[in-house]
């Protein structure tokens, strides 16, 4: 049994992995992190696991935590892993880090998009950008897992196989995201009240949101290349769920049945990427509460170009889900363990 | 393996069925019976199990289906049911009706509440009123489930403990409910769609809902005399979720310590029934896709009431969830199988 | 014209004043005060108004503002109001208070149930309650109202008619309302966040709620003798609207027509009060963004009791409009001045 | 005082056109058509306006219609306007058509894109576009107008002035819409339901949506050339509002100040176009109920992009509200007559 730790643990990220662990054979959490409810218990602060979880929260002590759990998740604020982070921590457990420390490569452009200084570069190397699909040999058996983000997990596998096979014009991709409001976390913020995120739809990070980099230099790996793109997310009134709707220019004629069999060979034996039937688009609902990502593409003929679209749930494949299925990669255990819920509708 | 067919597999308590017994691993659905989309891919009209279900829909023979499979469960409208069962049926077969066409024990109620003829007036004395916590042992090993209704679920599990223990005046209750917008069913009605619902609450069925008579019926049972309460639904704009505010006269002064005594004496050793912490009121979204049905209650010394309260899913302990229960009951599984998913938020 | 002075105009009640009174031919908001964003533009706060208003905030100094506007509306906690409001500020000025300070005529009770000590317990007399459909005669050409509550107005215009004609036992009432978000103000809670509301339903402050002293209060009026009564509050997953569902036992044999007529006698000619046609229940959204109340009932001869429901705007009709409103009638206008706007659907 | 004869007046658009004339001093409905709800109360249809019309909803006679109106609104289904439409009538009276029927100049781009034969294809010469910002001039004094579509409203009002002023690539504009659900209209369809919209988001039309060919031709006029755009709008779980998120290829480097100046030359004066401070995004929430448009823009010199945001009402400046604004031009009143209300938030 895999004893498991989770620092900040009552975000809703914490909270999805304490849900999808308690359905997992081989792991169990052991030490609940938060900062804010030390000590509390943690169905105090969430309700549903009343009668399920009887822990009380923990401080954040990574040190401790490492003597005491074979893997921890970071699911805290950005550069709070890469400032605990140690090599005798990793020495003694794994990390798999939901924050974007360890995800982007150049220091610099870390630095740039976020704002902070990165207080453990050292270890920027050695970590493997968890997207399991892309990524699945180098994950196994590493200590160190940049978990990706959620915006980023949707359009990257919603675009990858088209770069990958040159089938677009890399200049001229566009990323059109929309988020449930679950992505902008439990902070107590005016922006996120009930009345002022309902019966509304509004753009944000127009041109500065911080996953674009993360998107380019996954994509650019599978172009060859450097790639910029425009990235632009938008806040939803739902919960959960992430749809990427993209363009780019083709540069080339290509039929439906082509195009197809791209998307195919990359996913078709992906047990958590589904490829839609022909004009199905993706839509959130669908994949709500489970680890699936379901794409989709329609050919503009009038344009010569392409529409390529994506559905997860953010909280599950967006985040706790990935995490898990990383998690399985890292221990050797079948990678869909503990992941295999059906969407739940309505 | 238990082989499952389903008849009405298409509505929203049928596909919620399917995604509980995927999890099942004693039982497994056979058949996918749907009147309006027979032939069609199932996973076409519940694109959530895209990937997952590949059977396609078939008709409501229940003859044939009898034939085939160890239960049937029937999530079709009033009166079906009734039509459809025989003698010759139960005898090759199980059957956990999800409608109300078995509950209510005085067929003259049935027909007078419902304004229907009963069909199969002759079953009514042998099918078992599937409220699992308050008729177990009955419900054993039987062929004929009467599933109980949503709203009477948890309107009886929140009351039950107080009306058998005497503490409460059976002629001064009063039930107000509020139901999530999936109990309205998937028919395609302006009353339901999104922009009607939305930003919107109103009460329904004002004196006359068709579970008053069901709620009754089983409270009286309890009591051991008849009852008449007052029960009002509301719909309210969320999917999922069914909440009890009810109220009633105490017969004697009462401490809170007794009145959760009472609690606990009924429920303490029941998986899927939580008994709250004090001055904690159950919530809708902290029992969302689960079994769970949390109960609690306030004394209200100023006026010598008391207020009971009861949160449950209404897509699965309100229907589906029970009927898995049921079924595990009537073929001697461990009660709680396929249903130990935690409750999911948001 | 009216020069107008808001407290607490950056709240959901002081943004709807602001919107009201743009509509109104003979009043003017002249200072918007606003303690959290002073100096800010106001239109930067409430994006709605760009280019409508292009005021700053300005602070809540009651005395230099007395000497400024003819009429002060506080939108603000308890306790403000009181705390600020001097003789000097009255001789200059009017006052409408949308707190609770001066609802209460008890202080003992006040306090009791707000938990703070009331700061000029000597205005309380001469404060007249501004239910304006009960106290019209008496609000005209005062200088200080207390404003009533949003479940308040809903609760006793509901319930007044049976009352004040002594059909029902007063001791037996018992309110279930539902709100709106919007009726928790925009403070940054985690409580009230999207993902919190949205997808939930939930009772709170359940026998301990501050509105219930004060329907007491003004039902007692009607009835000429003490009531105690049952009210709960919900918080619903929308913005605005108030329903309640009140259940009483009659005193005696009454039919619909009689009823109606008691509610007639009160409503027919109030342009506010909308009693519905036999059968058709109040629901929120038919009202929502006008000064409207809706109410029904229905007679359970069953049990001997009657459900009395009314729904509400709790912005226009619960807080901003009633303001207006008792405005009008303070100073002498046709009471509809400003709040003839259709509710807007859907 | 202007008679106005409304045919479609049950569906969404219809009651916002009701709402509006109730507050426009110079217009009064006396003709409320609708083919389901003959002889039927208008406000059992929508009870918002129960005591306020008291109207019978009468049939779609055109002909008996343009004897007793100044001017007949038509917010019926595609096609309809068309084959009612007479020389004869149009002598008689105006007509504000609401559907496509006579947006599009080429009546083969209309039959192919809606795929229904024209049934009077000689009044499309007449016809004049209302998009009164752009075709003020021409509109005035008119007899028949095809009122703009709600997603063509925003995005042509959004685009606008930079292709008028050459400062983008036409071929490169991408339109990516989220439109609140009334859009849909008020037919009973599953895909409309609540549950089915409610915690959800997805594209749809994608490549083949019929307010393309509308947007391509007025912005192909304003560009003096033809333009090929792509336009994919998606089902967002709100009532109202649209945003439109636009993207294009800038044809050379341009400051923020520039841009601003561009969009401030059409649109400074314009009464319902607020060009949005720096870094401002449209949001829905700020323009709901009132006729305004809210634009703004972001300039990525990274990608050589320039992000162009639009936000409006659907129902009211997307249809209603425009409409009356047209009828305010066509008969010589102030353009802004009745559509002055601030919009409503939260």
């Amino acid at each position: 049994m895999i004893k498991v730790g989770i620092i900040g643990a009552t975000g809703y990220a914490g909270n999805e992995l304490v849900r999808l662990l308690l359905g997992h054979k081989e792991a169990k959490v052991v030490w609940y992190g938060s900062r804010s409810y030390i000590d509390k218990k943690y169905s105090e602060v969430y309700q549903n696991m009343f009668e399920i979880v009887d822990d009380v929260c923990m401080d954040d002590n990574m040190e401790e935590l490492a003597k005491q759990v074979d893997v921890i998740f970071t699911a805290t604020p950005q550069g709070l892993c890469a400032s605990l982070v140690t090599e005798d921590i990793l020495k003694q457990t794994k990390i798999i880090d939901l924050s974007a420390d360890f995800r982007i490569k150049d220091v610099s452009v870390y630095e740039k998009w976020y704002g902070i200084e990165h207080k453990s570069p050292q270890f920027i190397e050695e970590a493997v950008y968890g997207l399991c699909e892309i990524n699945r040999e180098d994950i196994k058996g590493k200590r160190l897992i940049a978990n990706p983000g959620c915006y980023t997990t949707c359009s990257i596998l919603t675009i990858y196989p088209l770069v990958k096979e040159g089938l677009i014009d890399t200049d001229s991709i566009i990323i059109d995201a929309k988020s449930g409001t679950s992505g902008a976390g439990r902070g107590a913020k005016v922006a996120n009240l009930f009345c002022e995120v309902n019966e509304n739809i509004k753009a944000y990070g127009v041109t500065t949101h911080r996953h674009t980099p993360e998107i380019e230099e996954q994509l650019g790996y599978a172009a060859g290349k450097d790639i910029k793109l425009m990235f632009t997310p938008h806040l939803v009134p739902m919960n959960r769920g992430i749809l990427v709707t993209s363009y780019a220019k083709l540069v080339k004629d290509v039929t439906y049945e082509e195009v197809k069999a791209v998307y195919d060979k990359y996913y078709k034996n992906e047990k958590f990427v589904r490829v839609l039937e022909k004009d199905v688009c993706p839509e959130t609902r669908w994949v709500e509460g489970s680890n699936y990502v379901d794409v989709n593409f329609k050919i503009d003929e009038r344009t010569g170009h392409i529409v390529m679209m994506g559905a997860l749930d953010n909280v599950v494949k967006g985040a706790a889900g990935q995490a898990v299925q990383n998690m399985n990669l890292m221990f050797g255990l079948d990678e869909t363990m503990g992941l295999l819920q059906a969407p739940m509708f309505p």
